[in-house]
C-alpha cells in the first residue's frame, strides 16, 4: 500500500536508476540517407574528407588585390590598380595578381592566386581605361575566408551520440557524406492494465472507461524519437500481465507499464516487473505528486517502469523518468537541455514540504510580462493538461509558491 | 546593393510581412487516424459526446458510504458502518448505500448509489462480523470525482488551431474520437541559386562548393511540421530562375529561395520575386545580423522568400521569418512559446547599435549555472552552428553585451 512505500526523491530515485542502466554500448547501428537522418542520433565519427571551405573565398563582392598595393590608401589619396579580369563563379581563374593588379571577385568567388585581400565594391570607384581607385587600406586577409576556415581536412566534426539537427544535415552534405551510420529507434512497448479499462473504439459499459495512457504514453515515446508498440489492455490479474509483460520484455529495449490505480493492481503491476529478471525492482515509491506509486526497474538490460494509472500522473513521470533513460537508449551522448520559459506566478500554490510537485500551468502574455496560471484538476482528469502549456516544479523543501514569484516553465 | 537598401527592424520587418499575408481561411483539411494525428493541427471544433468521466469515481482504495453516517468519527470514538458489498472493477453495483452501510471500492471504481464520499482504507479498521470502524469524519464528496468533472457533456474540448500534443491525444481517445480532421501540411519550395553550387553527390571542381542550404532548410521546414520540396540548384540567370520560381509558385503554399551570395544573384533573385505577382516585395534589406538581404513578398496568396545565401544567415532568418509565417500556413492558432534557456553570458559579445545581431551560443553548465560561450565563426561557416545549442539576440539599441549578463538562448 502507498503509505507503506519508502519514498525517495525524484532525484535520487532516476540517479539510482541511470547508475544500474547499461551505458549504451549494445545499441544497434543502421545506415540511412543522411536527407532522411534528422532528429536521429549519430552512431559515427565523422571527420571531414577536404578542407571546407575547399579553397579561399571571398565575403564581399569587389577585387581581389595584395593588400600591400592598398596600403596608405583613403578617399583623398586613392591607389591605382589596373583590372585585369575576373573571377566567374564556380571558377579557379588561370590569371595571378601581381603588384598594382586586380581582379573583380564575387562573394563567394574562389580568391585568385597572388592576391591576399580584397577590397569592398563600394571603397573603389572605377576609373576610364581598366583603372581602379581604392579608397580604403586593407589588412592581409581582410573579406576572405581562408581554405578550411571552417574545417580542416581530417577534422573530427561530429562524434557519435551527437543529434543530427539541420545543421548538421546541411554540414553533412557539404562534405559530401550522403550516408550516415545512427542509432536504430529504441522499441518501448506499452501496457495499460485495468479492469474497467476498454479500447477507444469501444463504447464504455456502466463502470468502465476508454484508454488514455496507452495514447499519451506512445505519443510521448514517438516524439522522443523512438517506436511505440502497444500491447493494448491487460486485465488486472497475476497470469495475465505476467504473460503480457514477458512477450513486452523479450521483444523490447524498454517497458512501461501503465498500472491499474487500485492498490491491488499495483501490487500486481510491482510482482510482475520483479520476476522479469535481476536486478529488478530499483524503485518503487517517489515523494513526488502526482506520481507517488512509480515503480523503476532494471530486469536484465530492459529498463521497466511502471506508472501511475491516472493519465496526468502517467504524463508527468514519463517526462521525469522515462525520457532520460530513452535518452541513453536512443545513444545520445552530452547534457540534455530542456525546454522551458521563465514567467510570473499568476497566484498563490501551497505544496506539502518533502515532496516535489509538479504543477500545470497555461501561459498568459499580461502587460507585465508572461504569466503561468496555474491550472487545477486532479490527476485523474486528462483535459487539465490540454488546458497547460508546461509544468513547474514545486521544490520538496517549499510549503508553496507565491504569487508574482519567477518560476520556470517546463513546455510540454 | 545593399547599402542602398532600407533597412527596417525584423520586428517591423515581419509584422509588415504578416499582415500582408491572408489569414488561415483557405486552408486545405484533411480526416486521419486519431491516432497517427500526434503534433498535427486541429481543423475542428471537438465536443465531448458524453460528460468525462462518465461516472462518478472513487479516487482512493476504501468504502464508499454517506458522509452524514462519518460525522464526528476519530481513532477514538470511531463510526461503525455495516460491510454490505464491493464494487468490482468494470462494472456498476446494483447495491444501493443506505445509513449505517459501506461498499468496498477501488480507485477508479464507480461510486454506488446512496454513497456520497468514500472513506479511505487507512482510515478504518475491519472488525470481525462484517463491520467496519471508520476513524475519520468526511464531507459530502470527499475521495469522489463527479461525473463530468473533467469535462461536461457537449463541452467543447478543443478547438481549430490547436496542436495536437501527447495530452490532447489521449484526450480524444478518451472521447473514442477515432478520427479527427486536421490541417494538411503546407507544401514548401525550396530553391538554392548559385553557379558556384554542385549537389551533395558531385565531386566540387576548382571553385565549387557544394549546396548546403537546400538541406538546413528542408530540415528546419520538416521540423516545423511542413513538407519540404526541393527544386535543386538553380543558375544565376534571370530566365533559370524565373522558370523555377514560377513552377515553384505554382505548387507550393510557400516558396523559399536561397539566393546566390553575389549582389548580382541577389539582384536576380529580387526582380523575379516581384515578377510572380502583386503585391510582391514587402522588404528588401533586414537592420540584422546575420541576414541583411533577407527578401520578404507575398505574390498572390503564396509567401516567397529570398534568403541569405550563406548557410548561418539562412539558418537564423528561417527561425525569424519562415517559422512564423509557417504557424499561419499550418493553421495554428494562440501565441508560440520559444524553447529558451536562461543562461550567464561567459565573455564580453560587441555589437554595433542600429542592428539586431544573433550571436551562436553553445552551453556549457558550471558551478555557477549554466553559461553561454559565444561561438565565433562567419555567416559563411555552417559548422560554426554544429558547434552550438541556440541564439542570442542582441537587440538593435545595444552595443554589445558583458560577459556575465543573463541572457535568454533560443535553442535550435
Amino acid at each position: 500500500m502507498p503509505e507503506f512505500l519508502r519514498l525517495v526523491s525524484p532525484g535520487e530515485a532516476l540517479a539510482k536508476w541511470l547508475s544500474a542502466i547499461p551505458q549504451s554500448s549494445g545499441l544497434r547501428i543502421e545506415e540511412i540517407e543522411t536527407v532522411s537522418a534528422l532528429d536521429r542520433i549519430l552512431a559515427e565519427e565523422v571527420a571531414s574528407p577536404h578542407p571546407l571551405p575547399p579553397f579561399a573565398r571571398s565575403t564581399v563582392d569587389g577585387y581581389a588585390v595584395r593588400a600591400e598595393d592598398t596600403f596608405g590608401a583613403s578617399p583623398s589619396a586613392p591607389s591605382y590598380l589596373r583590372i585585369i579580369g575576373e573571377v566567374t563563379m564556380g571558377s579557379v581563374s588561370t590569371l595571378q595578381v601581381s603588384g598594382g593588379e586586380a581582379i573583380v571577385v564575387h562573394t563567394g568567388g574562389a580568391i585568385p592566386s597572388g592576391a591576399n585581400a580584397v577590397v569592398m565594391l563600394e571603397d573603389t570607384q572605377d576609373v576610364p581605361g581598366g583603372e581602379l581607385e581604392v579608397h580604403r587600406a586593407l589588412g592581409i586577409g581582410k573579406n576572405i575566408i581562408g581554405e578550411g576556415e571552417d574545417v580542416k581536412q581530417g577534422e573530427v566534426v561530429l562524434e557519435p551520440g551527437h543529434r543530427l539537427r539541420p545543421q548538421e544535415i546541411g554540414g553533412l552534405m557539404a562534405l559530401g557524406k550522403l550516408q550516415v551510420s545512427v542509432f536504430a529507434r529504441p522499441r518501448v512497448a506499452i501496457l495499460s492494465t485495468g479492469d474497467e479499462v476498454v479500447p477507444p473504439e469501444a463504447e464504455p459499459g456502466a463502470g468502465q472507461v476508454r484508454d488514455v495512457n496507452s495514447y499519451t504514453l506512445s505519443a510521448l515515446v514517438e516524439r522522443a524519437g523512438s517506436i511505440p508498440v502497444r500491447y493494448g489492455i491487460i486485465p488486472d490479474q497475476l497470469e495475465a500481465l505476467r504473460a503480457a509483460a514477458r512477450k513486452a520484455h523479450a521483444e523490447s529495449e524498454m517497458v512501461l507499464i501503465a498500472a491499474g490505480s487500485s492498490v491491488s493492481a499495483r501490487d500486481i503491476t510491482a510482482d510482475v516487473i520483479a520476476e522479469l529478471g535481476p536486478p529488478g525492482v530499483l524503485v518503487h515509491g517517489v515523494a513526488l505528486r502526482p506520481g507517488k506509486p512509480t515503480i523503476l526497474a532494471l530486469c536484465g538490460r530492459v529498463p521497466v517502469v511502471g506508472l501511475p494509472g491516472n493519465p496526468v500522473s502517467a504524463i508527468v513521470v514519463a517526462g521525469l523518468f522515462v525520457l532520460p533513460v530513452l535518452r541513453r537508449l536512443l545513444g545520445l551522448r552530452g547534457p540534455a537541455w530542456p525546454a522551458t520559459l521563465t514567467a510570473t506566478l499568476a497566484a498563490n500554490v501551497a505544496s506539502v514540504a518533502g515532496r516535489e510537485d509538479y504543477l500545470p500551468v497555461r501561459l498568459e502574455m499580461s502587460p507585465e510580462g508572461l504569466l503561468a496560471q496555474p491550472v487545477y484538476g486532479r490527476s485523474n482528469l486528462i483535459f487539465t493538461l490540454v488546458r497547460a502549456d508546461g509544468l513547474v516544479q514545486i521544490p520538496a523543501e517549499a510549503t508553496g509558491l507565491e504569487k508574482g514569484e519567477r518560476v520556470e516553465v517546463r513546455l510540454f
